[in-house]
Formats: C-alpha cells, structure tokens, sequence
C-alpha cells in the first residue's frame, strides 16, 4: 500500500513542517505525534463528511476528537459559517492547546487556518487536503483567509500547520473538473520554475488524469517541493513568492465575473495561465512555440479555453484594478521570460493587453483602451 | 508644552516599537514617518471622533488620511462592527501599504489592531490610545481581537503596531469612572512586579485622580515599562505574561456577569485584584498588612470593593471555568507571593476560594463547593 510514501519539508525555520505524500493514509497514519494537547477538531464539510471524517477520526489514537461539518462551497467561506467553528470551539470549551484539522478542499483549509490563527489568537492546525488543487497548493504557504463581498480572501492570516497528510486515494471521489483544476496548479509550477517538471507532464499527463497513483504522487511531491523553495525564500509574500500568481489575476477577474464558485479556482488558473502566456509572447518574451507548449499543455489537463461566455475586456480590466497584488492601484502581472521562468513586471503594455483580452474574450463589445 | 515629553521602546527584536508619552502630541506630533505608504485609515468611535479626530488628521503631514467612525462601545467589539473598517477599506481600495491606525480606547485599539493583523493578511497600525487603560495596558503586549458572545477576545491575533502616541490631554476628557478604570491597571504593575512603583503610586495617587500631567506621565511610562519588560520576555504569552493577568480572571467572571459594558474592564479587574489579595492571604502567600495595602490603593483609586449585586459564589466558579487562561480545564490563578511578586499557580485551595468569594458576594445563597 504505501510503495510510494514520499515525505518533504517545508523550510521555515521554528514553523518549519512536513509534508507526508501517499496512498491509503486516511484512516491509517497517526497523526497524534503532532497534536500537543489532547484535544482535537476536525473541521470538514458536508460533502467531504460521509466519506472521509471516520478514517481522518482514526488518524489521531488516543486523542478527544471532536468535529464541526460545515456546508460545502466557496460561497460559504465567509464570516458567517466561520463563525460555526469558533462557536463549536467555545461551546465544548477547547482550550489553547487545541488542534483544528482542516478536512478538505482549498475553502475547508484557509477557513479552518484563519479559525486556528485567531481562535484565543493563535492555537496549532494540521491540514488533510482531499481535493488535488489544494494538496499541491495550499498544503504549503501558510495562507488563510475567508472572502469579503468586495474580494476574496481578503480577511486572513498567515499561519503555517503543525503537519499536512496528503492521501492520493481521496482524489478517486473527485469529479474530473476537480482533478483538471488542480492540474492547473501543478502545470503553473513547472511553468514558474521548473521546465524538466514541465516536460514530465507533457509526458505523464494521460496517467494523471486517469488518477494513476505513482504519477499523482510524484506530481504532487514535486509541486509541493517547487512551491516550498519559493516560500522559504518569501514567506510573507514581499517578492518572490508573487511568481505563484502566474494566471491569477486573469483568474481572479474571471472567478469574480462569472460569480465566487461558478468557475473553480483552477479552471479560472487555468485559462489565466493561457492569457499570460499569450501577452508574454505579444510583448516579446516568449516564442511561439512556448506560447503553443504553455497553451497545449493547459489544454490537455481539459481546462476551459476562454472566458465566460458576456465576459468582455472591459469586465477584466475593471476586476483587475482591486487585485489586491496590485501596490497602489498600478497593474503588475506575473508573465513569462521564458518555460520555467516567470517574472513580476509593472511593464505591462496596454494595447497588447487588450488584444489578450479580447483573444479570450467571446464578447468584444467593450470600449477600447 | 512638552517638558515631560517622555519615550520608551518596547524590546521585541523586529517587531519592536516606541511609545511616546507627552503633553499635546495630538494635532502637532508628526507621526509620518512611521507610515510606508501613502494612505492612512484612521479608526475611531462617535465618542472620540468629534474631540480627537481632526487632530489625529494633523498627525500625518502628507499622507492621504481615510476615516471610519465605528459605534462606541464594547457592546460593539464584534463581527460586524469589525467588517466596517473591512467595508471601508475595501471600498476605497486600501492596498497591502496601508497603515491603521487606532484612535480611542481599548476596543478601537483591539479593533483596529485585529482589523490590521487581518486585512490581506496583515498590514501595518498605529496607536493613538485616548483612554488611562488603554495607554498602559493595550499599547503594549500586540494582543488584538473581538468578542465572541461565549467569550471575550476570543477570536484575535498577536499584532505589533509601528508606534504608539499617548497624549495625556485626551484623559481630560474622561469620565472619572474610566481615569479610575485605567488606575487599576497602574496598580497592576506595582502589585506584580515594582514594589517601588507601589510605593510611588500611595504618595501619587491624589495628583493622579487630580490628572497632574507629570504624574500622569511617570505613571503611563512606568506602566508600559513594566508591561513591555514581561513582554518582551515573552511576547506569545507561554509563561511570564500571564502575571499580567493578576485580578482578571475574577474580573473576566465579574464582566460577563454584569453583561459587556455595564462595568468597565479595569473596575472589573480592581475588583478582581482585591479578591487575588484576599485568597492570597487566605492561602498564606501575604501578610494581612500586604493585603491590606493592595486592597487600600486600590480603593483610593475609586474602584468598586465588591462584586455586582445579585452574583453569587457560583456565578464566579461557573464563568471561571470557560476562562481562555485555563489550560485544559484546570484552575489557574494569579496570586501575590508578597507586594511586587505575583505568580501563576493551579494550587488553589477550593475551600479558600470559596471563602474569598463569598467575602465580595453580597448575594451568598450559592451551594458550597
């Protein structure tokens, strides 16, 4: 069963951690070394529950387990049900000592992370991730939040978890957008930083679609291990670590437009890699023929190809302007230099941007720019 | 106009800071410096706004001042009144390089603290402390936070501010509730750590209520000095730090029993700290003159000497035991070893316990313990 248990560190210093990569961990590594206290609080949602809440229970021997199931979706990432776990927390009288574990997808581990790091101002977390997207991003960085009417994640805290166990077996109940979603995420690192992983993935992509477990995990340890470098370097996110928003704020405006939660995450990722790309070659950076290899490969992870259908130019430049990786309202965006070489730049020509723009738009009706 | 103008830095490696104590400040001290960017947001309440904050303004020489004006009072530490400032900042786009800065007492302060600690994951803040306790008690220590209805700043972060101004002219707008308020924490300092200080705070204590600005001065500096060295000793709150909750835990019980608000927090602590001194001499930690002495400057501060009417001995055990500084369920309380030398210690003597209680309960029909 476990051939293939792969175990990285994450390097930060006192917060450094581990992260533990393998088949058949659910319900059978003990995670209990890493819980100071006696207390725990599984916190996962309605979905996640039925199939995965037992085992992640077994996971911790000889500990009080107790557990909050929140409503799925990232529409609920909000104050509201984060309140329900601070409520749970205060009505069984956990303590200091207490650990969370965040059960679940992206929107289960950044509530669960900002309930740790502000619940009595700080109490230790462990991460499960059950979806692909957030074993190969959120498992690492530390970042937590919950969405504000006016953006998302713009309410958090960095807080980095005790430990993060990452089972491949639970990516067999995901439906498909959700693996494409989280492929979208592990093409950005190699995109990023990493050509040689780009080229794996040009070769393995059909076995990781078809969720062949020796792929998945050397995907996500080498996604993981490319995002550790980054965020050893740049932990509270002053330089570097701005590499990692390659296709987000594309992503961002698209995921605002079409509604928090319409779009996933990484679908959203997915086509704002494509749109990087494709103003990385306008202004010069890139050939074409990295453009096609960027492009090509987004596309065989089944990620969408253009914005949603009424989105027009001028919705994304109005979305991009409260990107909040924007300092003082000018636009930076991460683009290309060359495959496995991303760059910040605040050198962003206006004119070829909108031809990006309307390249992915199906609706060009918006005002020039 | 400022002869005693007065600077203390609070030792916290990077996070360090210094508070300026003086006469005036507000209006003429320029606090420029101290901001990154180009954008302030100024938090305060309907009380403070229409006294201080035209002055605060005046602080910050070409910087680009925003305002939110929250409620006053501590009814109001909560959720929605925090997502206010969220609104506000959001509406008018404050990036990352934003600073906060916290006009008024100790729930602007803890507001606007956590409001900083969390925005986009964290940006920077100011203190501008208008009242006695919240220039010798919240302008030291980064504890930021909220109230949750089962408990009090439960939900929070540990968030250092760039520096804090104490203009000892916004006391004079004060009720004499609130300067008496704030003594009880000034006592705090001199029963758990500075015997001298004691000392000094007996011979003091008329020109005190008397709002003498050189006394004022000595005893905010005196205070913040206490306070920063345990701090500074250790800043999480693992150890050392929690001497600095002498009386709160009787206090917190008072609190919650009254309903927030209805007795302010350092009455409740005053209160809190005779109790300490009572079970201190019953368990044979002080000598009666000890207890009497703590129990005497306490009172010339105008603080109240019994708990509020209708709270028995088991109202006390039962809003005890939810106490966030409990570990794990047990009973810990801050006690006097003697004057200038408080300890924390789980061995609490439940019969004595009993017997402090019932001596500041008018209301004595609880069932014995």
């Amino acid at each position: 069963m476990r051939d293939s248990l792969r175990e990285l560190k994450v390097e930060l210093g006192d917060r450094s951690y581990p992260i533990v990569i393998g088949q058949g961990l659910l319900g059978s590594y003990d995670l209990s070394p890493y819980v100071r206290g006696s207390k725990v609080m599984i916190v996962t949602n309605e979905t996640v529950a039925p199939l995965y809440l037992e085992s992640a229970r077994a996971c911790f021997p000889g500990k009080q387990v107790d557990a909050v199931v929140l409503p799925d979706g990232e529409k609920y990432k909000d104050w509201q049900t984060l309140n329900l776990i601070f409520d749970r927390l205060l009505e069984n009288r956990h303590s200091r000592k207490t650990t969370l574990v965040a059960l679940g997808g992206g929107v289960v581990g950044d509530m669960t992370g900002f309930a740790a790091a502000s619940y009595q101002r700080g109490v230790p977390f462990i991460q499960i991730p059950t979806t692909l997207l957030s074993q190969v991003d959120s498992s690492v960085g530390g970042k937590t939040g919950i969405n504000h009417p006016l953006g998302k994640n713009m309410i958090g805290a960095f807080h980095q978890p005790e430990v993060v166990l990452v089972d491949t077996d639970s990516l067999r109940t995901l439906p498909p957008r959700e693996i494409s979603a989280g492929l979208a995420e592990v093409i950005k690192y190699g995109l990023i930083r990493d050509k040689d992983f780009l080229a794996w993935l040009e070769r393995e992509m059909t076995l990781l679609i078809d969720l062949d477990t020796p792929a998945l995990v050397e995907a996500i340890y080498r996604s993981c291990a490319c995002k550790a470098e980054v965020v050893a370097q740049d932990e509270r996110e002053g330089g570097l670590r701005a590499i990692l928003n390659l296709g987000h704020t594309f992503g961002h405006a698209i995921e605002t437009f079409a509604g928090y939660g319409n779009w996933l995450h990484g679908e959203a990722v997915g086509t704002g890699m494509m749109m990087a790309a494709d103003l990385s070659l306008r202004q010069g950076m890139i050939t074409e023929e990295d453009r096609a290899r960027a492009v090509g490969i987004i596309k065989r992870a089944h990620l969408p190809e253009l914005a949603p259908a009424g989105m027009n130019p001028d919705d994304f430049l109005r979305l991009m302007a409260v990107d909040k990786k924007n300092v003082d309202g000018s636009l930076r965006l991460v683009l290309l230099r060359s495959l496995g070489d991303a760059i910040v730049t605040e050198a962003v020509d206006m004119q070829k941007l909108d031809a990006t723009l309307r390249n992915f738009c199906s609706d060009t009706t918006g005002v020039e720019v």
